[in-house]
């Protein structure tokens, strides 16, 4: 069975348009090894790419994606462990200097865990991945007056928190840290509105990003 | 620390460009939850972005990314698969047509392994994780006259092989494949070239995507 | 056997010392259930007990201690943990106020860790016990003028950061720690001079404290 | 946040009393790794410490302390075993010469085990780890006329039976009591009458520990 024709027609237009005006750029990155000073974990969500919400071009950021966009416990058991080797290989091999774990608003895997009665938390996979989350939200307080979108958007952000304590138990992250050589953030995308919300961790606290120009 | 200031940037940039012609998708996506019929395993690298490959908008491709694109044999032993968890959670709750592994060349995680003094195969998790390249590394048959670039790339393109292998070996996608329900493919991108390689399953043989206006 | 003529001493000792003065107090701590509103995570050195340290009576500290006073990761795989059992306990039923993870200078288990030759990381549990303390000794910088105390000292410290970070992961201490509910604490017991050194987790700095009289 | 007062005004209290006629044996002591020739299990709870009731000093004893004094099975499957580390170090290491479970009356862990509707059984850790009470506490025989406390009583005390049952399935403690190089024993201390008990394992029967002065 062929491709689908939407990536045909995408690969075209990539060819005609910024391949076409970016070829040398390419051909340069091509030669050797990437060396990005970024790296970001995101979710598997088609509609938070990083690349597109930051305008980021090739070579700029090393993309970890995965089902909400969690970093799991710093576990060195032997397991097969495909974030915490993500991790190692930008750490310990690109040297990025920053790591920044993006979340998004209405992302159905948190929204699975929300709803108890998700058919998915029996499955084999996404059931034991999402666990973290879950042990996440028993723990979100929530108010009488509280949506039940407020209630995730709440449960997405501590998921996020969660993720960053998760990092600083990385050996080699948090020696780097003590080192100022690499920071640490988190940060969460509203879809609907295309906003960006930062989390600064000594405050505790979330605000949107001011930028000039919104 | 604030964020690095070249996101920052980025997303000034998508704001008053992608986001303000296209803020009504946005709207309408971050309504509801998504639904994207594609779905890509890629590699974390920062050089090969599907969205940026395929010319993708949000909510048009479901995209897993990790270190070398690998989707690793099922195993539904009660642990933490980051991959299997975001194709249980594409097939079974997302519904998605398509599922295609993306591999691009001068992998670096590729390189580690193809090289064998590399230190990354003695760290906690890259090791592990690579594991199965190496396997697959072993029995890439090497002739004489065949350049370190050459045999990374073939390295590279029977990865991806033996990812599609594993796929067919989930139960649930074998059963969709059955009833044609839905297709998996595998792609490499040349970086230096911008050129997209299919891999067609039935002749066990790769060819470049050939399209008109290339 | 009878038990060793140093414990029957000592009991007759509390008898007619600390118990004889204190009576109507026991009695009193022994209707009900305790209620201690501090919770320590202290290493089994027979030269650092918490209570001698800190002056504490009966019904003051709820106490767990294990070889070098490590906290594991948050790992709720249906596990036999101890110390993330104590834990929940004093968390959520005990419902202390503050954490303390309390370290000391000269410890074996951490000397051994130290030491790459030791015959005890070839043992059944010691060696997988002390294995966080190995990954975070690896990426304590030691300078060439540093002395075999002094670097262990540094790992003693580094071990206490890291599991004062792998406290910040467990969802329901996380939570008090957002409303203020609970702190957590690290400090380090300097055996020979019965000195004790804080952890300034902002400052990311140990100081000794400082207190009148001393 | 500071260290809280109680913990500051008792470090001051030793620092003026038991530091300032100790300095001597602090710093000898501090000198070099401990050689305590005894180790003692007991429970985290806040009247039960063991340096109280025994009136021990610095260098003493050697103590683990975890939720209900408890002494898992061997079980060396490579898991992350708290209490079998420390056993593992104070005696392969250390050499000590007893071992000592100490248990006490009004325990949380075993109330919450003997009433069968407590929600601490449906938590992640305490639940796990008390589990092999409540195996023991189903056999342990409630005739009509006995009083929930007498049972819990009896409860504990056939959780240290069966903990010092485990001590002897450690082959490394096996061999060393056949060969008559180390003794175990089991206590209970009553905390409202400040009396320990003793367990005759040949007699299978527990009675108060008889001293003079008494």
């Amino acid at each position: 069975m062929p491709l689908p024709k939407r990536l045909i027609d995408g690969y075209v237009n990539f060819r005609s348009g910024r391949y076409a005006s970016e070829a040398e750029r390419y051909r340069k990155l091509g030669e050797g090894l990437q060396k990005p000073s970024i790296m970001m974990i995101a979710c598997c969500d088609s509609r938070a790419a990083p690349e597109t919400v930051f305008d980021a071009g090739p070579g700029e950021i090393f993309v970890v994606r995965n089902v909400a966009n969690l970093v799991p416990p710093y576990t060195p058991d032997g397991g097969h462990h495909s974030t915490s080797a993500a991790l190692e290989f930008a750490v310990l091999s690109l040297g990025v200097k920053h790591v920044v774990i993006m979340g998004h608003g209405r992302c159905g895997g948190i929204r699975a865990v929300a709803q108890p009665g998700s058919p998915l938390t029996d499955t084999d996979f996404i059931g034991r991945w999402m666990r973290p989350v879950r042990d996440v939200a028993r723990v979100v307080p929530r108010p009488a007056a509280m949506t039940d979108s407020e209630h995730e958007r709440h449960i997405e952000r501590a998921s996020i928190e969660h993720s960053l304590a998760n990092l600083h138990t990385f050996p080699w992250i948090r020696m780097r840290e003590n080192q100022r050589e690499i920071s640490l953030h988190g940060v969460w995308f509203d879809i609907a509105l295309g906003e960006l919300h930062v989390y600064d961790e000594d405050k505790a606290a979330w605000a949107p990003l001011e930028v000039e120009g919104r």
